[in-house]
C-alpha cells in the first residue's frame, strides 16, 4: 500500500510566516492558494498551477466568518479537514495553514479593509459586507504569508477583480493570478456548494453554464448589443425553471461597470438560486 | 568646506521597494521613518533611533492628502523638501522616498483601511476620516517598504495606538516602535505646525505641556480620581486664555476608553486651538 504524504499542518500564523520567510531567503518562489476547505477539483487545479509556477506551495484552509452575512450558510458550510489534507498531500503541497477563528480574529479585532469600487455591484449588492470580509482576510493572509504569487479561481470573477484592485491600491507585493474555472463534464462550475443540489436541481443549474455558452456564441457571431444577450440569458434561466435570479448581466471585465455595447473585454455574470442553493458563474466575452 | 552627503532620493515605489528587499536579502535590518516632511528635531530623533537600531534607514516624505479633512490645512502645510533632504543627509539616512500624489493615489484608487476601535474617540471624533487616511497610507508604505521596524513619535499618541492596533489586526510583520516626544526647552512639544504661532500664542500654547506636567505631578502625589485631574488641566488651559479646547481627557493607555480611576496605565490627552493653530499633546500616567 502506498503511503500518502501529507502536507505539514500549521495552525499558528507565526510558524507559517517563518516557513515562508525562510523559503524566500533561500530564493525559493512561494505560491499561496487560499481556500475555505471542502476542496474539489477547482481548488486542486489552483494547487497544481501553484506547484508548476512555484518552489514552495502553501494552501490555507479557513472558513472566514467575516465574509458570511448573518443569514448565510457559515455554520453549515462543509468542513472536511482530513479529506482536504489527504488531497493536498496527494499533490505534494508543502504546507497547509489551517488556523482557528480565534487565531485570526482575536478578541478586540476591529480593523477591516474598505473594498475598492469594483466591489460595489453584483455580489457587493446581494451580499452586503461580503467583500469587506474577503479583502480583510486575504490581506491578512498575504501579510502572514509573503508569497510571490497567490492563485484564485475565475469562478469567483468579481472576487478576483476585487482582490487584484485591493492589492494594487494597497501596494501588496504579491501577484494575484486568476486561473480558469473547472467544470464538471456537463458544464456545471465546480463549487463546494454543489453538494447541496438534488438531481432535479442539478439539471436546473445546468442552465447557468448553458446561458453563458449562448452568450459567448452570440458574441462570436457578431452580436454587440449586450442587452439582447442578457435577455436571452435570462430567458434560458427562466425556461429551466429558475425562479430567483439575483443578477444576470454583462459588465466591463476590468471595472465591472455596465456595458451596453461590446467595446472592451466584458464579462457575463450570473447569480441564481436553485432550491436553497445560491450559485454563481461567469464567462469572459472577448472583444476582438 | 565639508561636503554634505544627501540620502538617495527615490520617487517610485518600485525602486524603493527593490532597495528594501535587497537590504533584507543581505540580512540587513531595515528601519522606516514615515514623515510628512517639514522636518524638525522630533523627526530627527526618530531618524537617530532608527539608525541606532537598524542597518538601513529609509525616511519617507509625503504630505498625505487622505488624512486631511476638507477644511484642514492640506494646501498650506509646510513643504521644505530641500531642507528636509539636507537634514536627513546630515544624519546619513540611506534613502528618502518622496513620491508624488499620483504615485500613491493614481486614478481609480478606491481601497481604504477601516481603522480599529482605538481610532473612535478624540482625534477620530474631531477629524472625521483622519485615521482612515492615516492607516491607509501607513499600510501602503509598509507594503512598499518591508521594514523590520517603523518609528513613530509619541506626540501623536492616538495615531501610534491606531497604527499598532491596525498592524496587529492585519498581521503586518513590521514592529511599530513608539519614540518619546521631543520638546523645546520651554516644554512645547515640537510640531511642524508650531511655526504658525505668534509669540503671544506660543506663551498660551505652553499651558498645554504645563497642564500635562501638573497631571503627572498629581498622579505621583497619589491622586487616583481622574475627573479631578481633568478639571485642573482644563482650568490651566482656560486660565492661559485658550478658548477652544477640542478635548482634554484621561483615557486607558491601551484602548483609549475613558477611565475614572487610575488602575492601569493611562494617558492624558489634549487638543486645543491657539489662534488658528490646532495643537495636540499627551502624557502617559503610569500606574505603579
Amino acid at each position: 500500500m502506498m503511503e500518502m504524504k501529507k502536507p505539514t499542518l500549521i495552525t499558528s500564523w507565526y510558524e507559517i510566516r517563518a516557513e515562508a520567510v525562510q523559503a524566500r531567503k533561500q530564493n525559493l518562489k512561494v505560491g499561496l492558494v487560499p481556500t475555505m476547505g471542502a476542496l474539489h477539483e477547482g481548488h486542486l487545479s489552483l494547487v497544481r498551477t501553484a506547484r508548476d509556477y512555484c518552489d514552495v506551495t502553501i494552501a490555507t484552509i479557513f472558513v472566514n466568518p467575516t465574509q458570511f452575512g448573518p443569514h448565510e450558510d457559515l455554520n453549515k458550510y462543509p468542513r472536511t479537514l482530513d479529506d482536504d489534507l489527504a488531497r493536498l498531500g496527494a499533490l505534494e503541497v508543502d504546507f497547509a495553514y489551517a488556523p482557528s477563528k480565534e487565531e485570526l480574529y482575536p478578541e478586540g479585532f476591529s480593523t477591516f479593509v474598505e473594498p475598492p469600487s469594483v466591489a460595489k455591484r453584483f455580489e457587493g449588492e446581494c451580499r452586503p459586507g461580503h467583500f469587506r470580509g474577503v479583502t480583510t482576510i486575504v490581506l491578512k493572509l498575504l501579510n502572514i504569508i509573503p508569497a510571490h504569487i497567490a492563485f484564485f479561481g475565475q469562478k469567483d470573477y468579481q472576487q478576483c477583480r476585487v482582490i487584484q484592485s485591493m492589492a494594487q491600491d494597497l501596494n501588496v507585493p504579491t501577484l494575484i493570478q486568476l486561473c480558469p474555472t473547472v467544470r464538471d463534464p456537463d458544464g456545471l462550475a465546480l463549487s463546494s456548494r454543489n453538494q447541496y443540489l438534488s438531481t432535479a436541481e442539478r439539471t436546473q443549474a445546468l442552465s447557468i453554464s448553458k446561458s453563458l455558452d449562448d452568450a459567448e456564441g452570440e458574441v462570436s457571431r457578431g452580436q454587440t448589443d449586450m442587452r439582447r444577450i442578457v435577455d436571452r440569458m435570462r430567458n434560458t434561466l427562466e425556461a429551466a425553471g429558475i425562479e430567483k435570479i439575483d443578477y444576470v448581466d454583462i459588465a466591463d471585465a476590468q471595472t465591472l461597470e455596465p456595458v451596453a455595447q461590446l467595446q472592451n473585454d466584458a464579462v457575463a455574470l450570473i447569480a441564481a438560486h436553485v432550491g436553497i442553493t445560491r450559485l454563481i458563474d461567469n464567462r469572459i466575452l472577448s472583444h476582438r
